[in-house]
């Protein structure tokens, strides 16, 4: 399917404020960006540098005024998401080296902390696929998805306690789990076709039968319409706009996503 | 200043083959990206990657029968290329590691060949960006600059040889002089606003005082209004289209660069 | 000084365990290897790849029975540690693109959560190096030392709230503060010539006036001797082992570092 | 087996001269280096850094005087090199990005020039293994191979013509055949067991049935021994040392490899 993802931000700059954004979507095997624009507002210096991931990140200052971004994209994308029912567990010998990373446990996903779980939920699954279906399923059950719970990210061990967040702090938990059974797990920002309320999205990645298959305890059933714009170990690596300084939130923002033909 | 460049390029494919596309612009501390599209008739599944310089590179299988690439942007580049006068020569210990293989021999730079021009051309300059200036001087008082005149690359050796040459040609010959008095240079392909005749462009950079400066023996005075899509160590490196079995050419195509406000 | 740094570890393994090492000193600015011993008993198949922070890396599967792990490196390095006294600040805006990642929060580094604490204790004092000394001075003051306290990493919250630990959480709280006040730091691990009781040991490193300086609040005066093993964001990227499967502890252990001459 | 490797150089050095040296083994996939050392006398500071490919390499400065290089190494190698008969040509789409790059012609290996050779030597070949077998055998039974015969590395049209030449002129002809039938090839840089005369050596690597498999047309059979320290596109990627400003050729030099128990 072809979407259009859009959006904008709008802030109140008090002091010279540095920002790194990633709001620039890459093509890869999963996606083709087609047509795209970044626009700042005032006209300011802009530089794009790639990060260890292999995103795409934008630096610059922003002056005291307002300031405003406005990126849009059109993106061809699948229509589904694959299943891979059975796509066997990758013993740790032979996962590629660029993988072993998003093993460790990271600052949102304390998975040296999620052995008993991860097992209990897991049991009796096929190793792979199913396992990390089986969590996801889990988390679909057991934690509130509630839009706009939360502003900061809460670490898988929080979202464990409270039982409810947002889909950053679903996928936290979902990483953490994976990677506590020995599955590679990333999470993934960028924008979901259908999503309601509209808002930028998260979900994650799981490294199963030699590739990364996507998960979304957000939503039912496996519908495509996924648009990326960074991957990361968790929320710290991929935020979509990163300030520095005294905190600043966005006075306007909108997302949108639509179908094109 | 504000650029749009778009290029068309339209093949007949008789057997299924391979592309490898160099047609993305990426931003940089040299030109912000405002707008792009990349577009491919029929459509057919791209795979974009890195290459191991920092360009973007577009992977495809082309089908037989007619098979368009059109590309365009928006990009906001220098109004005046950076003159360095006197910006110095940069010791080998003291270059940056990732700038060190700029300073090899490559396919068409054969730059262990030229120290003895490079010698005389450079004489009496203050060491540095005034030894390149000399250089590309002496381009453009010793090599003729003929559009259209070669198909294939020249390696400086065959550009000295011939007197005459292409773009690339040129930046061929002034990269191996580069090298060859120490200072790393790396060729540029892209797009030239005001270029006569309008065409895809390569010129080249050489590394004096800490930084990358632009030099094109084809222009006269220092010009702005370059769009880079790709560094390389010479045309082997940044081929726009680079297409593997039998060869084919375009049947059509168009290269355009206009101001936009 | 010339110091030679050796390490013994012998495992009872149950069953096959992929293990990743990090037990190959790498030469660079800091320290550079002149002779290195790297053995594995029984003989068995060692794959060496770079991780994503330049670290050099070994990657094996124990078998079942006795597995014992030597090396031995002799290594030039520092007698002292540089003092920096005002080396500046860096911008945000003014960080290299590599080093941007090390102002994220991390597993063991909650840095979101130490503004306060940061800003009272680099109060009033000049901007870069001098904000880190008084933390590392901090350190010293409020976080006891205590070798063996603690085998699992501490976060710095937990640090903090513990009152002490083990070099590596004191490192993690030195880390999370500097960041909290828009400092890179990193985790450094490797030997230290005269610790004691001697072991594997960890550091942090500041990234102020355009390199990284060495501090550890465990040590007093600036003495050298440091041999670095790898650097990461912290404990959980440099594991000098991590072994994945059922919990498998060193059997027996030695570390050894002397001056040589 | 376990093979011990060494180098001795020794310079006359007349101004200060800057070197990259690549003389430190890689333990990777295909070798284990259990023991190593590496030593400059006289003493003076040595910065090492990964290049593209992924060697390590040294950079410093020789002052004015005597200066030597010693190093040895033990490292753990096969008997023998594998042989992949009818392991497949790779498809250019089914390549990984980063194998890509040695398809391009390069400085010494002119492979946009040998179509009409490479396709009459692997004529009637399964396509992949055995077509740069039969390359190899080729080149065994057409280019003599007369170690010593050069000192400035030859391109493949060189010795094509010359009709004879040292290894690494050998391994040029041969990645340059490769190339022009699409198959990736690159140079390999090392110490040969065995070798008579002993020296450094040099061969090549094609990419086939998803592996780099080891071609040698110096020697005869497929003995094993080889011990790695550089991979590159062609010899200005891997000169062992590279050497800026006046020319400085060894005044002592002496390589050894003896099997070890």
């Amino acid at each position: 399917m072809r979407l259009r993802a859009s959006c904008f931000f709008k802030f109140e700059i008090s002091e010279p404020t540095p920002f790194i954004l990633m709001l620039r979507p890459r093509s890869g095997a999963h996606q083709w960006v087609e047509k795209e624009e970044y626009r700042i507002f005032p006209s300011i210096p802009v530089f794009e540098f790639t990060d260890s991931y292999g995103n795409l990140c934008q630096r610059l200052i922003a002056n005291p005024g307002e300031f405003s971004i406005v990126t849009s994209s059109e993106v061809v994308t699948s229509n589904f998401i694959d299943e891979g029912f059975r796509a066997p567990f990758i013993e740790i010998q032979n996962l590629p080296d660029g993988v072993l990373s998003y093993l460790l446990p990271s600052r949102y996903c304390e998975s040296d902390c999620f052995n008993d779980l991860a097992m209990s939920i897991g049991e009796g699954q096929y190793l792979g696929y199913n396992q990390v279906a089986a969590i996801t399923e889990w988390l679909r059950n057991n934690i509130q998805y509630i839009p706009g719970s939360n502003n900061e990210p809460l670490s898988a061990n929080q979202v464990r306690n409270k039982g409810f967040g947002v889909c950053r702090d679903l996928a936290h938990l979902g990483i953490a789990l994976c990677r506590s059974l020995s599955i590679p797990a990333r999470i993934v920002v960028g924008y979901l076709h259908g999503l309601n309320p509209m808002d930028m999205h998260a979900w994650f990645e799981a490294y199963i039968g030699n590739r990364w298959y996507t998960f979304d305890a957000t939503q039912i059933g496996n519908p495509g319409g996924y648009v990326v714009l960074g991957f990361g170990r968790d929320a710290a690596d991929v935020a979509v706009f990163n300030q520095f300084g005294p905190s600043v939130y966005p006075i306007e923002q909108n997302v949108q996503v639509e179908e094109i033909f």
